[in-house]
């Protein structure tokens, strides 16, 4: 695999720069503990992944998609017995979700510092613009990066969109993420480069059973693993 | 004033494009029906306007966030006594409003089809790109537009970062748009040329009380009005 082509680098946002997986799985323990009396926390788990599931389509991806899955999955769950106080709560949870301080992913500021000395890098999320923009900000990564780059969705020609936008072509383009499905697989349909730096804890709906071969992929254990290959 | 200079024009989305405000206006008299045992109709229009105000800083622009919104304040206004039922039928305004068929602006249509043709047009939005982008989608516009450009506020600054990334110079741009506050100040600001199409509603955060004067300036009543001058 040669990089001398490569132009342009994206990354994924949450679980690639910083944490982000670890706040979802912490609202989804605390919120089944408010459903205790209605229904035991392993059943809870299970069936609000459905609902979110179910609502994905219409309210897509971040926070305050989540917070409204849990008021409608707590009135379901309860058959319309729960409380308005444990309502506040739940809408309290995706408040402190929206304020959580940032935690970067280990060795992502040096190698972030180095690669944009070589390269024009965006990051790519499908987030919610305003909560992404003001983690980029927080979390002092924004020097260097270009440009934000949202895209509704992750699928094929979502990335040749970017890739038309960036006015590169698709062998010049490199995408770093922790989700096979969403970050690998699409960008090397299109002929793309991809980096894969797995997340400890991955969602359920992000996961992909075979491992990757292909001549643009790499699986790397670490961000500044980077800084020796490119 | 000269348009032999524009380059891109971008568009307001929401009440330039299609109707939006009439969702929201109408959803909140259907809400303050629903609050009508806890509080009269005019106090609660009242105070879910700064229930929105207080929340907007945190939870930003459109119709998830709106949602929130809604279910905060009717515990609120109902002192926690609101009912499951209510929850949830103000969960289903929201979905009400995401799957609402789209209305398009008078016109709309014959006048972005022609200047496809001269210029590169942007549809230049701070809501929720999901949704906007399924309203671009269902509108039968998109092929009028080159891309979309999502911002996170319509300040100063957001405009210098769009005309920077769109790479042409603020005398090169022009942005139409219904919202003085949102639309034109700010791209006059930055030396961009700005159109104002009053839509017939205006939500009271975006009114602006004096006249624009300015030589890039010029306020239309229609967006046909655009094939005689461009």
């Amino acid at each position: 695999m040669s990089f001398a082509n490569i132009k342009a680098i994206a990354f994924d946002a949450d679980d690639t720069l910083w944490v982000n997986e670890t706040l979802f799985r912490d609202a989804e323990l605390e919120f089944c503990k408010l459903m205790k009396d209605f229904m035991p926390e392993d059943e809870c788990n299970e069936r609000l992944f459905e609902m979110e599931m179910k609502n994905l389509p219409m309210y897509g991806y971040g926070i305050k998609p989540f917070t409204l899955s849990l008021i409608e999955a707590a009135i379901q769950f309860s058959k319309g017995k729960v409380s308005n106080t444990t309502i506040s709560e739940i809408i309290n949870i995706g408040k402190g979700m929206l304020e959580a301080p940032i935690e970067l992913i280990d060795g992502i500021d040096e190698t972030l510092k180095y690669l944009s000395t070589k390269y024009r890098l965006v990051m790519a999320t499908k987030g919610d613009l305003l909560d992404q923009e003001r983690k980029l900000i927080k979390s002092g990564l924004e020097p260097y990066f270009h440009h934000i780059e949202i895209v509704s969705d992750k699928q094929p020609k979502h990335y040749q969109k970017l890739v038309n936008h960036l006015d590169i072509f698709p062998g010049e383009f490199l995408m770093v993420g922790n989700s096979v499905k969403s970050d690998i697989l699409p960008v090397l349909e299109i002929g793309g480069h991809a980096f894969h730096i797995p997340f400890h804890t991955t969602w359920e709906h992000e996961r992909v059973k075979d491992p990757v071969e292909h001549p643009n992929f790499k699986e790397l254990k670490e961000a500044s693993e980077m800084l020796q290959i490119l």
